[in-house]
Formats: C-alpha cells, sequence, structure tokens
C-alpha cells in the first residue's frame, strides 16, 4: 500500500511524496497544543530562510490550495485602488488577472505568448506606457507550459520603478532560487504541495513584514484576511482557524528531507537530472518539447501530442497510468500536448522508466510518431 | 506512534480519529484521476444521504477549514441586497456577523446569552419588526458553550416566513438529526474533521440545487466561489483548485467507517453515552457543566474553572495532557470555564479514564473544588 502498486505521479502537485512524509500524518494533533504550535513555528522558519527571507520577511501559512493563498495575498496586500501589471503568458497568469477582477482591482494584462517569457524590456515599456501601474503580479514558472519567468531581473526592475511585486511562485519556490534579500519582491506565494514534496492542503505566503504591517483592514474575505491570521499567530502562536493539522505535520516531515538532501540547490539539481533525462528519452521516441530549451524549467515538461489520429489523450493515459505512471494533460488552448512533471520523490531512473512505459502504450495503441 | 503514546484529543476538532483513518492517508492520489473523483463523488453522496438532500440538494467540497466553507456559502449564496438575520449566543455566530461586514451584506444580531438558545418566538419577532430580513445565518451547534439551537423549529419558522435559512452545522453534522427534505433550509455547513472523524484541511456545503444555480455569478471572491466549485466539479467531475488528496482519502475511509457504526443514530448515541459518562464523572469530583442540560449538546461540555486561586488553565492543562488527555480552553468571555469534547474515536470509557487524569491533576496541583 504504502509505496507497492500506486503509480507514480508525474504530475506537478499532488506528486508522489516519500513514505517517511506520509508516515508523518499518522499521528492527531491538537491545534492548541504547544508542540504543534512549534511545528507551524519551524516550518515558516524554514520556508523564510528557502528563500534568504529571515531579515525583513515573514512567512504566513494559510489553510486551503495554492490558489487560496494567492488570493490572500492579492487581497490583503494589494490596496483597492492599485493598479496591477500581470504579464501573461499561461493559465495561471490569467487565473491572478481573474482574482483581481473579483476584487475590484484594476489590473493591466500584457499579453505574452505561451512561449514567451516575461522580458523586462516588455514591461518597463509598460510601466512608461501606464505610469498608474503600482504593482506586479507576476507568475515565476509558469506551470501551464512550464516556462521559466526571469524573475531576478523583474524584481530588479521593479524596484527601479518602485512597483510592489507579487510572486506566485507555486510550482518553483523550493527547486528553483529565489533570493527576497535583494529587493523588489514584495510577496512570494506558494503551497505544501509542489516542489517542496509535501501533501496539499496548505500554502503560505512570504511577505515583506512592513507591507504586511500596513495591510490590516484591507481584505474583504475573514477566511482569507494574510493580515488576521499573522497577527493572531503572533499573538496566541496558534493558527487563527482550524489547522490541516496533518498536513503541516508532513509539510514538516517534507522539509526535514529537504534539508538533508542539500536544499534548494539539490532539489533543484535532482530535478535538473529528472527533466534532462526525460527530454532525452522522449526525443529518442520522437517527442519535441513545446518550449525552447532556454525557458523550460526543470519541473515540468510539455511535449506536442502525436500528431497521429490514433492518438487519443485520455486512451494514452490510461495505458501509460497502468504501466505506472500518472501523466497531465496538457493546458494548452492552441496547441494539442500532453505534459510529463519531474518534480516529487523521484529520480531520473523513473524518468526513463516513465518514457520505457509511454512507448510501451504508443505501441500498444498503434500509434506512430512523424519522423 | 500510531495509537501509542499521543495523548487522546477531547477537543471539537481536530480530534482523535482511527488508526484506519490515518492509514488511508499513505497513499498519493493524482487530482486528475478517475478514481480520486470517483471517491470525492461518492463522499459527496454520503454526505448528502446524512442530512437527507438526495432529491434537491447538492454537496459542494471545499479547501480549507470550516470557516471557508462558511464564507463560501454567505459569500456565493446571499445577494448583496441581502439582510441577515444573526441570532447570536457565541463565538462562531459571531464569527458569521464578523464575514457578512466583510463582504459588505446588511446583517441584523439578534443578541442572546452564552446559555441561551436561539427561540423561535424571538426571533419571529424579529421577523416581524423588521421585515426587511431576508435570510437567517444559524449555527446549529454553539461550540463556544457546547450549546444546541432548535434548527427543526427554527427551518419550519423561515419556511412559513418565507426567510432563507444557511445553517453553520460545523460541529453537528454526522451527530445529531439534520433533515434538510423537510423544508425550510437552503444550506448546511460543515467539514471533514468535526463529528465525521475525518481529519481537517476540507469543508462542504450541502446546498439546495435551484438555490446554487441562481448563485452564479454573486461571489466576489475566486477561491471561496461556491458556483464555480460546483459547476467545474459538474463539467469535469474533479476540484477546481488542487484538492488536499490525503485530506479527501481520510474522509472517504472515515464515512465508511460512520456507516458501519450505523450512521448518524449510532454516532449521536455514543457521543450521548461519552457526555453522560463525562458529566456524571466530573460531577462527582465537583464540577458543574455551564449549561442546562436541556440545551448541553452531546459534543462538548464547558464546566466552570475551580475557584482555588490555586487552578491555572495552561498547568491544569498540561497536567491533564501528561497523563494522556487533552483539553479545550473556555471560549466564554464573562465566566472562566474549560471544555471537554466528547466525539472522535473514543467511548464512554475513555472519558472516564480522563475524569480520572483530570481528577490526578486537580490533587498534584492542590487545586481544591468547592463543595
Ligand atoms: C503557478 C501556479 N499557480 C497557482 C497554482 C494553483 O495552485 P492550487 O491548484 O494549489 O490552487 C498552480 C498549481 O499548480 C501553479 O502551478
Ligand atoms: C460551530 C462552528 N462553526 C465554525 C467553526 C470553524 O471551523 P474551522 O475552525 O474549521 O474554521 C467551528 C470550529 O470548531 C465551529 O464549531
Amino acid at each position: 500500500m504504502i509505496n507497492g502498486s500506486d503509480p507514480i505521479l508525474l504530475t506537478p502537485g499532488p506528486l508522489t511524496t516519500t513514505p517517511a512524509t506520509r508516515q508523518a500524518m499518522l499521528r492527531d494533533w491538537g491545534s492548541w497544543d504547544a508542540a504543534f504550535n512549534q511545528m507551524t513555528d519551524s516550518i515558516c522558519r524554514d520556508l523564510l530562510s528557502i528563500v534568504s527571507g529571515q531579515k525583513d520577511f515573514v512567512c504566513v501559512p494559510m489553510q486551503g490550495s495554492g490558489t487560496f493563498s494567492v488570493e490572500a495575498a492579492l487581497g490583503s496586500l494589494v490596496p483597492r485602488d492599485a493598479v496591477v501589471l500581470v504579464p501573461n503568458n499561461g493559465a495561471y497568469c490569467t487565473r491572478l488577472l481573474k482574482i483581481l477582477e473579483r476584487l475590484g482591482i484594476a489590473a493591466i494584462e500584457l499579453k505574452l505568448r505561451d512561449d514567451e517569457p516575461a522580458g523586462v524590456a516588455r514591461i518597463e515599456e509598460m510601466f512608461l506606457r501606464e505610469p498608474r501601474i503600482t504593482h506586479v503580479a507576476q507568475v515565476h514558472l509558469e506551470t501551464s507550459a512550464g516556462l521559466l519567468n526571469p524573475l531576478d531581473e523583474i524584481a530588479a526592475s521593479c524596484a527601479r520603478f518602485d512597483k510592489r511585486l507579487i510572486v506566485d511562485a507555486m510550482s518553483s519556490f523550493g527547486a528553483l532560487p529565489i533570493d527576497v534579500s535583494k529587493g523588489g519582491i514584495d510577496a512570494v506565494v506558494s503551497a505544501s504541495g509542489k516542489c517542496l514534496e509535501g501533501v496539499p492542503g496548505m500554502g503560505f505566503v512570504i511577505v515583506r513584514r512592513s507591507v504586511l504591517e500596513a495591510s490590516e483592514g484591507v481584505s474583504r474575505s475573514l477566511a482569507l484576511d494574510l493580515y488576521d491570521q499573522y497577527a493572531y499567530m503572533q499573538k496566541t502562536t496558534q493558527w487563527r482557524f482550524t489547522p490541516p493539522t496533518h498536513v503541516v505535520a508532513a509539510l514538516r516531515a517534507a522539509l526535514d528531507q529537504y534539508k538533508a538532501e542539500g536544499g534548494q540547490a539539490a532539489r533543484g539539481a535532482r530535478y535538473q537530472r529528472n527533466c534532462a533525462a526525460l527530454i532525452e528519452g522522449m526525443a529518442a521516441l520522437g517527442f519535441r518539447p513545446f518550449l525552447d530549451a532556454s525557458v523550460q524549467a526543470p519541473v515540468i515538461v510539455t511535449f506536442h501530442a502525436p500528431r497521429d489520429p490514433a492518438y487519443d489523450f485520455k486512451r494514452f493515459y490510461e495505458a501509460v497510468r497502468d504501466a505506472g505512471y500518472v501523466l497531465y494533460p496538457g493546458k494548452l488552448t492552441e496547441v494539442e500536448t500532453f505534459r510529463v512533471g519531474c518534480i516529487g520523490a523521484i529520480d531520473a531512473n523513473e524518468m526513463l522508466n516513465a518514457v520505457a512505459a509511454i512507448s510501451r502504450a504508443l505501441g500498444m495503441l498503434h500509434v506512430r510518431l512523424a519522423a
């Protein structure tokens, strides 16, 4: 059961976790108990240090999926009269725009192609053309295609132009370098069940203390009020509403393993090896990645679907799953694709096994790849 | 580890779950996978049938703690121009008022004492005095004191007066009878980690289909949009955002055990036995419950704290915890109290052991109860 017949998840979260992480959920914790609250505190400290935020930042955990934390950040940290630039190269950028629309906050979209990173030149052009822009909401790793946006440059540009930057780093946090101490970033959002390899059920926002402390009374949501969550935790050491205790315990275990592995550099390097093995193996079968190598993040790879009419994603997915690997559907609107994640408690060997499973599935379904 | 040295949680959630429920979290599930989505669907069907909602109601699960589902229900189902009556006999009623205030929805508070149930006479008086009232938001079991409000009568009254009723049944769902087929109720909200004995991390709203279907576009939150969550799940069978997969699997296991135990009647009867054993045992030590027996729900009991100056809740809590039982602080503002839950995977025997532990703790701390 623990690690036996279940397929490996090659998806961008939920993903395959280690038995140790799952076994951490075998205990019940009281949410009032000091030991549990120390666990929360130690998680927050670890998360801060992953992005070098110990000095000027705080970590606020939040119940719910990653989107809940994104909405909590935007709804609590961005004043109603702000104007937010959203460089858009995929579905999670579009989600930022949707959230801002719901919150009644003005947004300006910088429309990009699915394979086009958010370049600083285009962003600064927008700053000059639309001086009313006060904020930028940026997805670091656009998981729709697997595209990496140049966060460091965008942060430096925001610092120069005096714009406040909020980063959705859902699928990059922990695997790719992020350094908030360099300036330019107000908040970074991620969740338990991505590159930290915890289980899904909570998110968190790493936020500049001064920005958070100025945000009292901004949120129109009670549940998603980041300031309230923080202030209550400061006062009581406890979560404001019932925490997902088992998810928290799993994240604590996952972070212990993260540190033992060697932190961000080691985690990133493993994913890089996974990604290289995957792309190489898939190339040998005739699959082409959708993205150019220069913008491909080592987290999830989008491949063009076979053009053979015998190909059908659902049947392909099922055949590969029966061989032990769970793929992910594409999320692009214009081209037919599928995605393969390289994150989770897996190594390059698993990636090669997955490629072998994909090869067998194609054979079984009589799908041929164009030469 | 599994059931060894960890203390028993006598708290109203998180609570002590069975090893079988926790072991259901030892597997990783893909959120796109048919087996996982069938699991969600079967949970929703079971939850509907617990409150006899199969015909006209649907169940919408929601990520986050119970409060997230309460806010989702109020924010999605109550139009902005509504006027909501909130009979208030405790902290969770006050939370409903806070949420409504954040949402910008007019609310009228019917102020009650902490030990005074929301009687229909008082409510109907308000209906007559304030005809602009369109909705009632009612906490079924006010966990602050452990007080049961007369839901059936309130629902019948709302039906007669044509008011829409939304019920926070967080700490009663599954243990106390609720029958939405009798009419008068639009929505019932609860969560995974209370009387269903799952782990915390998701809530759900049982909502009248016609009311939900008329709610498109009402929510100003994306994450907490009940309509969107439902519509997406109807279309795709999947959760809209990453589900807390392990929490869902634990709830499935907990519901299997719930059915095997005999459903609501059996669960309610066990808690009733727990509650009676607790109150009787505590009475023998000299402890008086805060509530009158006629309004005491068999879920959590508030006791007056000892008046002896040697009593200090924190030290008392720690001594009892060291003896294996986790108590809960009081939540009343005017009287000093502490609370003992009778819910979770425990029986009357555990309650008697807890009473014995409390007795020893008092002795150790040299606290004497007034005769
Ligand atoms: C970049 C990005 N943002 C936001 C999300 C949403 O997270 P969740 O599904 O946990 O709400 C994801 C999920 O994969 C993501 O990759
Ligand atoms: C009646 C009632 N409503 C709401 C809540 C809030 O639930 P949560 O702490 O999961 O947000 C609780 C929690 O115990 C409750 O008892």
